[in-house]
C-alpha cells in the first residue's frame, strides 16, 4: 500500500492508494467528523461497489445515497441541484460529509456540492476510474460545465481524504483505462522524464491492469501532481503546465459535444498536437515525437482530431477556454521530454500547422 | 468620508463609506485588475444608479450589463445560472470583475457567481441598501436559496473593494430604511452598547436619512462586524453571535415565503423572541426589554410573529436551518445589552413560552 500526503497547511490530506480499501472502515472513518454522510455515486458504479462501501459503514449514524445518472453531460447545475435536493430533504447539517464514489465526473460535483453546501461541508473522494484516481485526487479543483464550456462553474475545494482503491480498476472498460493513461503518459512529458522511460518498459503490464504497476503509476503521478501545485495552488502560472494537451483536448469534447470522446482519448490527442507544435518550434525533435506517438499507440490511444473538425473549429472553441487570459491565447508546451512551460507567443500560422498535422480539417 | 480597512491577510479590502461615490472612478479603478467588467444590478436600482455607474466607466474596456429581476424570489440557482450565461456569452476570462450595483440578493448572488466562474474572479460590492451595506459588506457570505432553505447553497468569498454611497438610501423605501436599521440595531444589542445608547438618541436623525447620521452608523456596524469577523471568519464559534435573532427570522421568512417580509423585517421579529428568550431564561431584566421594544418601534420594525403562525411552524422550519449543529438547536441570546452568546442547552418550554409570548399560535 501507497500513502502520500498533499501538503497545503491546515487543509493537507493524505491519498491512500492500494486494494481492499472500499469496504474497510479503518480508512474511512477516521476522517468523518459529524453523524451523517451521504454518498453521491451513478449507476454504473452503484452496482458494482456501493454495497461493499456501505458495508464499511454499517455501525455508522445516518447513512443517505444518491445515485445519478452516468455521463460528462450529467455534469451539469441541474444535476448538482439534485445533490442539494437530496441533502436538504435528508436534513444534512453543517457536519455532514459527502463521499464521491465514481469517475472524474462524481468527484467533481461531489466536491462542488460539498464547497457550495451550506458554504462548505467536509467530503471523501472515492475514485473508480485510473484518470480520477490521477487527475482528481490531488489539486482541489472541482465543477460542472456549462454548455458555453467545460468547467467553468466551479470551486478550489480540497477533500478530507482520497482513497484509491486498484480493485476499481479490474471492472473499468478498455477504453476508460486507456483514458486515465491518457493522463498518466502526461506526468512524464510535462515533469518526470524518468517516469517517462518507466512507462516504455512497463506500458504492457499497465495495459494488463497489473495491480501493483497501476498502484505504483497512480502514487507516482500524484506525487509529481502534488509537487506541482504545492507550489502554486492557485494557478496563476507553473500550475498550468498540467493542462498540457487539455486545450486541444477541451475543444474537441466541446465540438464533438461531451461523452463522445473521453477526456483522456481527447488529451492524447491534444498532447499530440502540442506535442507536434512544440517540434515544430523547434524544442523537440523528431525523435522524442516518435517516441510520444509510440507509447500513445502502445496505450491505444488516438493520435489524430476528430474526422470532420476544422482548424476553424479549434481557434473558435479555444478562444472561450480558461486559459485564455486578456486575449492572448496561452499554451501548454514542451521545452523538452519531461518539461513543459506555457507559452503566449505562438504564431497563428504555427498552431495552424501543428493542427494540420493532426489531421484538422 | 469614512474608510475602513477588513484585514484578512491577502485578501484584506477597503470599505468606502461616503456621498458621491458612484460616477466616480477613482474609488472603482484601482481595483480592477483586468480590461473586462460585468455589472449586475436589478430592474429597480438600474434606472435609478445603473448610468451614474457607467458613466464613471466611460474610458473602461469592456463593460456589460446584465439587468435580473428584483427580489429575493430570484436569488436562486436558476438566476445565477443567467449570470453564468452572460459571462459566458460576452467572453469574459478569468481576470474579469464582476460588480454587484444593489441590495442583499443582487450581492450575495454576484459575490457567490464571481467565487464560482472559472472558479473565481474578482467582484465588487455597490450596496444600495441600507442592509446591505452594514450586513453584506463585511463577512464574505455569499449564495443563494433552496426552497427548503435560505442561504443554503453558497460561498464564503471577499469583494476586492465595498463602495458604500449614502446618496442611494435617498430613494430607498420607508419599510426598506427600517429593515436595515433593524440590522443596525441588532449591533448594539450583541457586542456595542454604547452603540445602542447612540442610536436611542439618534434614531430620528437616522429616519429623517440624514446622510451623517447613516453614514456613521454603517462605518459602526462595519467596524463592529469586522472585529467579530476577524476572531472567527468561518463561523465555527464566535461569528455565530452576528446571527441574533436570525433563527426565528428565516423561519418567519421560509414560511411566510421568500419575500413577503423583508429580512430585516423578520429579524427585528426574530431579536424580539430573542430578547423576551433571554429574559425568561434570566440573563435580562424587563427594563432592558423595554428599551428594545421602544428603539424597534422608534425605527417602525414588526415586533409581533406574523398572523397564522404557530409554534410548531418555528420549530419545524428551525431543525433545518444550518444553526443546527448534529441535532441540537443552538441559539443567540444575550447575556447582557450589548454582549451576546451561542447557547444549545435552551429548554423547549422556554422557547416555546418566548414564541408565545411574540404572538406565535
Amino acid at each position: 500500500m501507497h500513502c502520500l500526503n498533499v501538503e497545503l497547511g491546515e487543509r493537507s490530506y493524505p491519498i491512500v492508494i492500494g486494494s481492499q480499501l472500499l469496504g474497510d472502515p479503518q480508512y474511512l472513518l477516521p476522517y468523518i467528523r459529524g453523524k451523517q454522510v451521504c454518498v453521491v455515486t451513478n449507476e454504473t458504479v452503484a452496482p458494482l461497489y456501493l454495497e461493499r462501501l456501505l458495508g464499511g459503514l454499517a455501525d455508522f449514524g445516518q447513512v443517505d445515497t444518491l445515485v445519478l445518472p452516468d455521463g460528462e453531460a450529467f455534469k451539469t447545475l441541474d444535476t448538482l441541484e439534485r445533490i442539494f435536493d437530496c441533502l436538504l430533504e435528508k436534513r444534512h447539517n453543517r457536519s455532514t460529509t459527502l463521499i464521491a464514489l465514481g469517475g472524474g465526473v462524481i468527484g467533481d460535483m461531489t466536491g462542488f456540492a460539498a464547497a457550495c453546501y451550506q458554504r462548505g461541508v467536509d467530503f471523501v473522494q472515492i475514485p473508480t476510474t485510473l484518470l480520477a484516481q490521477v487527475d482528481s485526487s490531488v489539486g482541489g479543483k472541482t465543477g460542472v460545465n456549462h454548455s458555453l464550456g467545460k468547467n467553468m462553474i466551479g470551486a478550489f475545494y480540497q477533500p478530507r481524504v482520497v482513497l484509491a482503491d486498484m480493485d476499481t480498476l479490474t471492472t473499468l472498460p478498455d477504453r476508460e483505462l486507456s483514458a486515465g493513461i491518457a493522463e498518466v503518459i502526461k506526468y512524464g512529458l510535462i515533469c518526470d522524464a524518468p517516469f517517462f522511460s518507466w512507462l516504455e518498459e512497463h506500458m504492457p503490464k499497465l495495459m494488463a491492469r497489473d495491480s501493483q504497476a497501476l498502484a505504483y503509476a497512480v502514487d507516482r503521478c500524484c506525487r509529481d501532481k502534488a509537487a506541482v501545485v504545492a507550489e502554486d495552488e492557485r494557478e496563476s502560472a507553473r500550475r498550468a503546465i498540467l493542462n498540457f494537451g487539455h486545450t486541444f483536448g477541451h475543444a474537441i469534447e466541446a465540438v464533438q459535444g461531451y461523452g463522445n470522446w473521453l477526456h483522456g482519448e481527447a488529451v492524447a490527442a491534444g498532447m499530440v498536437m502540442a506535442t507536434e507544435l512544440s517540434r515544430i518550434r523547434g524544442a523537440i525533435d523528431g525523435e522524442v515525437v516518435a517516441r510520444i506517438r509510440a507509447l500513445l499507440a502502445a496505450a491505444q490511444l488516438p493520435q489524430e482530431s476528430p474526422r470532420g473538425m476544422t482548424v476553424g473549429d479549434y481557434l473558435e472553441a479555444m478562444a472561450v477556454d480558461k486559459k485564455v487570459l486578456d486575449g492572448r491565447l496561452r499554451l501548454v508546451l514542451l521545452r523538452s521530454l519531461g518539461d513543459a512551460q506555457i507559452c503566449d507567443d505562438t504564431p497563428l500560422e504555427q498552431l495552424k500547422e501543428a493542427l494540420k498535422i493532426c489531421g484538422a480539417e
